[in-house]
């Protein structure tokens, strides 16, 4: 167990995780997030406790300045409406176009066949990051060729669950922070998902950044869950741990495999 | 006081009701629910916090597809907007067809003749389930041989307030759970309703499903109640309390009339 | 400092805000909101536990019968889609036409140039009250005297801050409660508006009761971030301080400059 841990560290330390950490904290990134209708609250609650800055207009008339404007784009998939498939190549154009890091995570593709249909023509921007689940891997990349052209065109691939996998052109990362009781409350991934894309402005590593922001987020839903009463308390807890987590606090728990 | 609450327990005992919540927490159905944007949130992590799987895409393009491979179709018509117009009877058509139980909502239908007329057009899908306060009862059933139409074409009326009334073909029930800060929340009847919807995943009775799921979640509120320390903290402690409620706390609480 | 609040609190007593505290519970005014996707929840939830009550339809087809039949609109351009930049004018018109006090919440207008046009099409409406920031204050009115022609024709500025200023064609107020924790929690600005709108149904002087409800809700910030261990508790704390705030918590605490 000691000798796993000593290995898993080898690539990822907690002196990094928490240097990232920071500099998100002092750059206060602004990150425009198109997410789902679901999300949005909770998303930019998590951004406000993690230090960054969230804009979330999805109005076509408007989105490209914003986008343009922020240190990143996150794009998420749910309630994939009218209004956010015209949004979302609008914003996408406009932050590639000021060199910003794109993050898009295609929730649900693995549910609806046309939302798979768009996640797959959105490939063709080359995202710096694609958050999804296994299923949703599935979906989008019925081939592990798929994924492997995806990452081979510089696209890094979070692939989250008990174990969550960072794959890239450069390094690979296996993290194993998290709780279960965070599956109990909507959107955590989605949440998680933006502070992933706010890591992503403050190093130009996508993979290191990813790996990072993932630890910090997950770290900070350990925290939550031990200290709640369930998944209701899991959120004002989890926000607030993202606030004030702790070089110590990661050092503790930061758990690589 | 004894002897009321003694005659109230005939027709509804609180193992019943323990039993229905352990079959939801065991089946774990996903609830696809058409709900308005102020709900949205609360209502997935109440589905989540009762051990159900919420799904909530209003796109019209891909609504049926989510409708049909649900356990149950929830169709709630606050901030009844043009998407949620088309998207409703999609999803409500696709639902049926797949034999899946359609909980309908129709919030505020006494404040807009729009949507009151709206929600009358709805009744043709013969829901199974309507919850409705009075004075929406009275706006969409203006004469009580209205209502008896609805009922005699097979759907159930949950119509809550200080004594919520269960109504159907077969038994009726009265239940008196629940607290007055749950009113001091925005969206607490609309996450009831999803509850309901759940439950009438695992009774085909469907009047026994409402019953019980509605004391399941006015008995988490009335535990939240005793617990918080005003309306901004009950809607955690509903959350836990639901997600943590025992056979106990129900033998304890379950008030019938 | 003695000196200076002794002097501060000249035109705003303690009992006046307390007063029209209590006026806002009694009446219970129906405040209908258009506002952002990701201040929806929060607003309304801000409002019940001030004891008003929130109504938040946006379809163009149901927005003016729910604008006049309330006791004030608020209307927020965050988020400012199709669907909102069509309800907006029917509303103000209809709640104009029934003598409803309107205020407008001009959020992010320095950010999008689309907005900031469409915010000053607004101006020939008249609200009855503005709430917006120095940079959105700068970008609506370029020079002083566009500002000093806006109050002219009769509407009260709230501009916030570390000083809040309630500017009229009456007396001004120079306002400094709050706490730097509400600025990481979204929308706690936009929830303050609906405050404000709240009050502005019960006392004619709109200024006045701008200042006296900006006060509450910054107190009541002040109470929830002495209890709250973060951003995330914040939000509940806060609601359940506004549910219970006194009288002698609004002695303690107003400061005014």
């Amino acid at each position: 167990m000691n000798l796993s841990i000593a290995a898993s560290t080898q690539n990822l330390s907690a002196e990094t995780v928490f240097d990232l950490l920071m500099r998100v904290r002092q750059k206060s990134p602004r990150i425009h997030a198109i997410t789902n209708a679901v999300a949005q609250t909770f998303t930019a609650n998590t951004l406000l406790a993690l230090g960054a800055v969230p804009s979330m207009t999805i109005a076509k008339e408007e989105v490209a300045g914003f986008a343009e404007s922020a240190d990143a784009l996150l794009v998420n998939l749910g309630t994939l409406d009218e209004s956010r498939r015209e949004a979302i190549p609008v914003a996408i154009k406009a932050a590639k176009a000021a060199g910003r890091p794109v993050s898009i995570d295609p929730v649900f593709v693995n549910r609806s066949p046309v939302r798979c249909a768009f996640a797959k023509e959105l490939m063709d921007f080359q995202p710096d990051l694609l958050r999804l689940n296994e299923a949703e891997m599935t979906a989008l990349f019925p081939q592990r060729s798929d994924a492997d052209a995806v990452i081979s065109a510089g696209t890094v691939l979070a692939v989250t669950g008990v174990e969550d996998k960072i794959e890239s052109q450069g390094e690979d990362f296996r993290l194993r922070n998290g709780h279960p009781l965070m599956a109990r409350v909507t959107a955590t991934g989605c949440a998680g998902g933006a502070v992933l894309a706010a890591f992503a402005c403050v190093e130009t590593d996508t993979a290191l950044a990813a790996a990072c922001g993932l630890s910090v987020f997950n770290i900070a839903g350990e925290l939550a869950a031990s200290r709640a009463g369930g998944p209701g308390s899991l959120v004002p807890e989890l926000l607030d741990a993202l606030y004030s987590i702790t070089a110590n606090d990661i050092e503790m728990r930061l758990k690589t495999a």
